[in-house]
């Protein structure tokens, strides 16, 4: 953490300044007639945008929510590797380290082949492979992911809390070229006192977060298309009293007759939540006709566990739901044969637009991930950073990880809910089938498999032979490093926060770092000096030097073979009011635990090279150190030139 | 973290319900007449006890400050690896390992052999020893380190707020034996609109908290005794633009001619903790009478760091100070003559009973771990769990540990002040030997070093051999292990909470552990059902079975090679309201990191062995596992008969 840049300041740290205009604190009460981004939906994938937007004190966000106040118990409670990362960058993961509960190892049980009317472990696998990632997958009420972005956005300059009790009306977006707010919105309100009063709100950009019955998706005319639903499961969360000895891990236990259950311990030591297969629907058979309670449930979690008995002692909430896969294919409000000529106003993101089961625990991911990528192209728009054209990525990038996601999960999904194979069943799945899925599909489940495909944003991976390691199109993967300024053992990976800016990540080839004709020598002088240098042109007057794009370097020698006097200024550049030196841009490895991320990373020792990464943690492009050329070229796409 | 026990809660889980009681809760505007603790003064050593006694919603705890507030901005700032395992026990280490500045290395500066008016680094060394802790050693604000604690308090049943702007007129003790609350304080109060009011507080205990100038020290009769200062040190908190290289790491810097400074970086990046060596003093002459300001403590840096410039851009705070080791003899209200027929009602702590060099950054960290030892005390005898007997062994303790603390003082302020050795004086210090007497004294400075004498608390040693790493009469060191229930990495260490309770930590041999015959089964066979188990005779009625007593195992063998089903249920023990069973009480150690417990604790491995941990997490005794009669007898000594 950097702070007492522009002077000391007493208390939190993380407590930002109020923003000096006070139009731009939030109004809790009432929303103003203008914004700059209106957010629907206080779900994971909402909150997710508006913490990101509320790092941005000149961009004017609000976000309004149809339920009274803040989400007390959510559904959603699997956060995956990859999602963990990002939490470290909006900065609270290691509260999820500390509160959730952590997935270490999947266990499979099936009908015991001695007695298969018993159940019978049949296999244990690690949950993430090793390496993958350096956080665990973890399991935490969404609630409670909710009241960390809400704390963020709280501490934020523009003060950002919800406005709830809000229920969107409709809205219409004005495509005439010469509106600034082209969307206007109309909500009404729902909250003691105020019943049926309405609203109405011009924003520059809408963002459709309000979940599967989308209100956004309707106004623009977009539907879900998939299946329909034909199977039932149902969920508990519940304090149980079992002998069965894997209860707190998350275990598949798959019977021979009794049909499925999945089960996921929960946080605090206790708690466990459920999925219970239910018997297949007829087509025309809706959830609600069937006329399920959660004794339901209890009864048949109790007999899919034979020999192994459970008495649930509380439930602290349940549900029914059926199965079903359903995508937007697009996820603006630009039609596909206007692409060309309009560019998007309306977003939607999350559930909005994807649908599937909860069983790979994806859902909350994935929506996150959504607004993550909206979050930073919004941001760039809005304060003249890029042009609008970048908007367009966000449902062309989006729509296909969806696509991919629902795709996996009608496979889990089927092969989870399919009949044990037997004697009698000679049509159904092996258990060790589903286990061997499991295990490879475990770099997707972790969030940490999704590639964006090449683009203006991508790079299309002609010296992706430099770092092997860090995939072009993937999120950055972190590795372990020391700073050179103090010595202290950190992620590189964890430079990068929610901030909306580009990181250069040059890696030095071997020879003398500092060297006059040193490749980092050359790169540093190109940046800071170049006319041409992507540093100087997207960078405005009188803002910090790493404002827009932030530079560090990882040398290959260890820490005590390097000194800080001799190295280029642009990697201890003056910053702030006072020109204070930054000390945070250079890195070594970290040679004495034997983790050198040179190797970790598949880096070349002999070229180094450039590895140039989004605002949102995904690789952009690998470049060789030399190629100032390309460098340029790359941002020229994306950012407009400010100096 | 351990929640949902009794039912399921939503929000924050560190945030504690209520208690019903309201006449417990605290009234922030005046204080009650009657209380069990008063705390006077909100410094680190005063906070650590309130935020202890907080967790005891029985016991009614009051704590007033003479200041308006909390501190914004203190002068303490280093934080030991023993303090970070103390911070982990109530809950908020991760938070100043993410905020705070890491002191990884230290570096030593000398004056340039070549050209003696320069300086030159003469040394660089790693600033805590391998495996020392599993903590690092860090630089934070006093002030946040306060913050966190008061959160505890706020979170706490009673809802603990100190009661400010209170001035300790006196306080008397009446040693009648009848009296329930024999100490009677009288304030003032100082605050706005009630200026000279006074309140009267009867207490069962008071803590005088309230630093070196410490009015409950006076009301006692006891003095601080020792040297009159007569070196001046000035020390400076600033945003500086230097090109000394070593301005992030830990610094000590000798000139030839022009003094020394201290360099100690600070949280966030920029700021910078400058201690800097002025003039001897003349024994008659004192630091207010010297005129000094805080350009001269800047232009005394800049003549120290030559050839290196500084240019300092704020101050964020200045002060000057004399260094004095000083000590009182007892810590406690009752003198040594007449021990054996009274017992302490008043105590004191910190600087109140202690005062010394900032230098070697201890100040904070044995004042905080003084109401550490004392607090858990405190509350054995205020729930009945002990006899107040138990209370003249923190004076006995803590005093020893301070003594210690102000010899090495003494030594290391001599050593950092003296002259450099050179041609011209050959009667100085080398600083090569400076180096030497730092790196051989880390572990003392970490605070991992501290060691009580054998006492009823702590045992004689007999059976030390059957674990070398956890010495009798020094802190648990911690280790890492895998639990059984979940395979879930943790460190054994964070399982002792500042809850007030002790831990039993067994570890078996080598034998199948659930063996009818194995030395755990009989120990917990033992425990849960002999007439003379600690365990049982300690706890009383309808208390959970580890509410006083929390016995944890630690196996060697792997844990996917051991079943839970069979273990012994009193390592499943059925808890709370609804009989769930506790799930964390089995480990085994972390084969896969190569990181084994039994190795690096030097456990014998043959017999394996008990030990036994108090509530502030030292080692008090070590025993074979069979030991069951001198287990009982070490509980008997200190624990009351409850059932």
């Amino acid at each position: 953490m950097q702070f007492h840049l522009n002077g000391f300041k007493t208390g939190d740290p993380v407590v930002q300044e109020p923003n000096p205009d006070a139009a731009f604190l939030a109004d809790t009460d009432s929303l103003p007639e203008d914004v700059d981004v209106l957010i629907v939906g206080c779900g994971p994938a909402g909150l997710t945008l508006a913490a990101q937007l509320a790092a941005f004190p000149e961009i004017r966000t609000r976000i309004v929510e149809q339920k009274a106040g803040p989400l007390q118990l959510g559904q959603a409670d699997g956060v995956a590797c990859r999602t963990m990362e990002m939490f470290e960058a909006f900065g609270f993961a290691e509260r999820l380290e500390k509160e959730a509960y952590w997935v270490n190892e999947t266990t499979f049980w099936k009908p015991d082949p001695a007695s298969p009317d018993k159940i019978a472990r049949s296999g244990r696998v690690q949950d993430v492979e090793d390496g993958l990632s350096e956080f665990p997958h973890v399991i935490l009420n969404q609630a409670r992911v909710h009241d960390f972005y809400l704390e963020i956005m709280r501490n934020s300059p523009n003060r950002l809390e919800p406005n709830y009790s809000r229920r969107l009306v409709n809205l219409e977006v004005d495509y005439d070229p010469g509106h600034e707010r082209p969307v206007t919105v109309h909500l009404e309100r729902t909250d003691p006192g105020h019943e049926g009063e309405t609203e109405t709100v011009r924003a520059k950009y809408v963002v459709g977060c309000d979940g599967a019955r989308s209100v956004v998706r309707k106004a623009l005319g977009r539907e879900l298309k998939g299946d329909s639903a034909n199977q039932a499961w149902g969920v508990m969360d519940v304090l149980a009293v079992t002998d069965f000895p894997d209860i707190r891990f998350k275990s598949l236990v798959q019977s021979a007759r009794e049909g499925s259950i999945l089960i996921i311990p929960r946080e605090g030591g206790y708690l466990v939540r459920i999925y219970v297969e239910l018997d297949k629907l007829r087509p025309d058979e809706r959830v609600a006709n069937r006329n399920i309670t959660v004794e339901h449930l209890i009864a048949a979690a109790g007999r899919i566990l034979h020999p192994y008995s459970i008495d649930v002692k509380e439930v602290a909430w349940w549900s029914v739901y059926e199965i079903g896969q359903r995508l937007c294919d697009k996820f603006d409000d630009v039609p596909t044969e206007d692409a060309s000529s309009r560019l998007p106003r309306v977003f939607i993101a999350g559930d909005a637009c994807h649908t599937h089961s909860p069983k790979a625990g994806q859902g909350m991911n994935v929506s996150m991930q959504d607004t993550f990528n909206l979050g930073w192209k919004l941001a760039h728009v809005l304060k003249g950073l890029s042009k609008p054209d970048l908007l367009a990525s966000y449902s062309a990038e989006r729509q296909a990880i969806a696509q991919n996601l629902i795709d996996f999960d009608r496979e889990w999904a089927k092969l989870v809910s399919a009949p044990v194979k037997s004697d009698s069943n000679p049509d159904g799945v092996d258990p060790a089938e589903v286990q061997k899925y499991f295990v490879q599909h475990g770099r997707y489940t972790a969030g940490t498999a999704s590639r964006y495909l090449p683009s203006v944003l991508t790079g299309g991976g002609e010296h992706q032979h430099l770092a092997e390691g860090f995939q072009i199109g993937m999120r950055f993967h972190s590795a372990p490093v020391v700073r050179l300024a103090d010595a202290k053992p950190l992620q590189l990976g964890h430079v990068i926060k929610a901030d909306g800016r580009w990181r250069l990540f040059a890696f030095a080839g071997r020879d003398d770092p500092v060297a006059g004709t040193s490749a980092i020598r050359l790169l540093c002088d190109f940046l800071e000096k170049d006319a041409s240098s992507p540093v100087l042109r997207h960078t405005a007057e009188g803002e910090d030097i790493d404002a827009v794009i932030d530079l560090r370097v990882v040398f290959q020698q260890g820490h005590r073979d390097l000194a800080l006097a001799g190295m280029p200024s642009l990697l201890q550049p003056p910053k702030g009011r006072y020109g204070l030196r930054d000390y945070e841009k250079l890195f070594c490895p970290d040679l004495k635990s034997g983790c050198d991320i040179f190797d970790m990373r598949g880096i070349d020792r002999g070229k180094g090279c450039v590895v140039i990464v989004r605002p949102d943690q995904y690789v952009a492009e690998v470049l060789p150190l030399e190629a100032f050329e390309s460098l340029s070229s790359y941002f020229n796409r994306i950012l407009k030139r400010r100096q």
